[in-house]
């Protein structure tokens, strides 16, 4: 099922802009990316979801005027975190101890482990940082693929734009964020697209997985 | 379908040792990780796929003596490119010709999009080419957690194990290639994993979506 919407799926290049994805279907793509697993929990992260036409005009030439961003009714922005601050990490643990009403031993693990990933991650460089909470991401963007696709939801994983431009346009830079990918949402306009119709190419399983029995 | 599936699924911390995931679903797994989209359609990463005991028993130290890595039947390694190559795009920009039959306008186009691809990324810093490509590695690993989780197949997603003794036990470094993350593929055992009952725990909609109307 999975694998058949997987192959069905493919980089749209152009978007219908008459069609809008119903808002309930987004809401899945969002949940989605929300579910997806991270590193020790921690959802390095955020998304974007971008519809206001002004907002997407001014991102078309910070992606090199590719206008999947414009034609796509819906734009998500994956944003990691620039890097891991104790208050980040102290945020999500506190979260996990309320919602799982930890005390005693559990609690004291759980502590235990806390401090052990900020003795790790606060001192370390940003760009190290960076990386890790932006690998975070991509699994949630893999997730959003799968799932739009299940839906029937076209989208075009994009990493061709200018993420320093795209952090000033959407403020990220203050909220220590920096923009990693981009997913515009929409429906094929396939008379109009190049793609659609060349094969899927994927290198052959023997030169992808190596088995070790 | 997938949400609930992915709501189902959690970082199993117990498997159960007699019981392994038959091959037909760990050829499943795989082959989402093998259609998962990745920037130009380079696939910079590999996929181990190991069931030998000894090697399982030899990166149990290797993963800070967690179980899963030998409990599971099958443990993923995804690795990732080193570095970008002339011969790595050209390997793959020349494949995409062959599957597709590019000639003409088509064939000028594709070639002119691997020269940039070539003059951005050959000199470009190891660093920076290994970081995109574990990106990527990361997209595919997200649909293979995805695809197990359709399977009713328990993955652990993994990070912590040490990554260089890891590429030395496997002859990864002579391939080009940097093993990421892994990915132990079993069963639950429901009565001795202390995670299986406790809440999933994501930061609420609001304090991970921002939308931009």
């Amino acid at each position: 099922m999975l694998l058949e919407k997987l192959n069905w799926r493919y980089a749209t290049k152009k978007f219908d802009p008459a069609r809008a994805v119903p808002q309930d279907k987004v809401d899945l793509i969002v949940e989605a990316a929300r579910l997806a697993p991270t590193s020790s929990g921690l959802q390095p992260y955020e998304l974007f979801v971008i519809t206001n036409p002004d907002v997407k005009a001014k991102i078309l030439p910070i992606a090199s005027g590719q206008a999947q961003v414009v034609d796509a009714s819906h734009l998500l922005v994956f944003a990691a975190w620039d890097t891991y601050t104790a208050d980040r990490i102290n945020d999500a643990f506190d979260f996990v101890i309320a919602e799982r009403k930890l005390d005693g031993e559990p609690l004291a693990n759980w502590n235990a482990y806390r401090q052990r990933l900020l003795t790790a991650y606060v001192p370390r460089d940003a760009r190290t940082n960076f990386e890790h909470a932006a690998r975070q991401a991509y699994i949630g963007f893999g997730l959003a693929i799968a799932e739009a696709a299940m839906l029937d939801v076209d989208a075009t994983p994009m990493e061709g734009f200018d993420a320093e431009a795209l952090d000033a346009l959407l403020g990220l830079g203050a909220r220590g964020l920096r923009s990693v990918t981009i997913l515009p949402l929409g429906y094929r306009q396939a008379d109009k697209d190049w793609l659609v119709n060349l094969k899927k190419v994927r290198r052959p399983k023997e030169k992808f997985v190596t088995e070790i029995r």
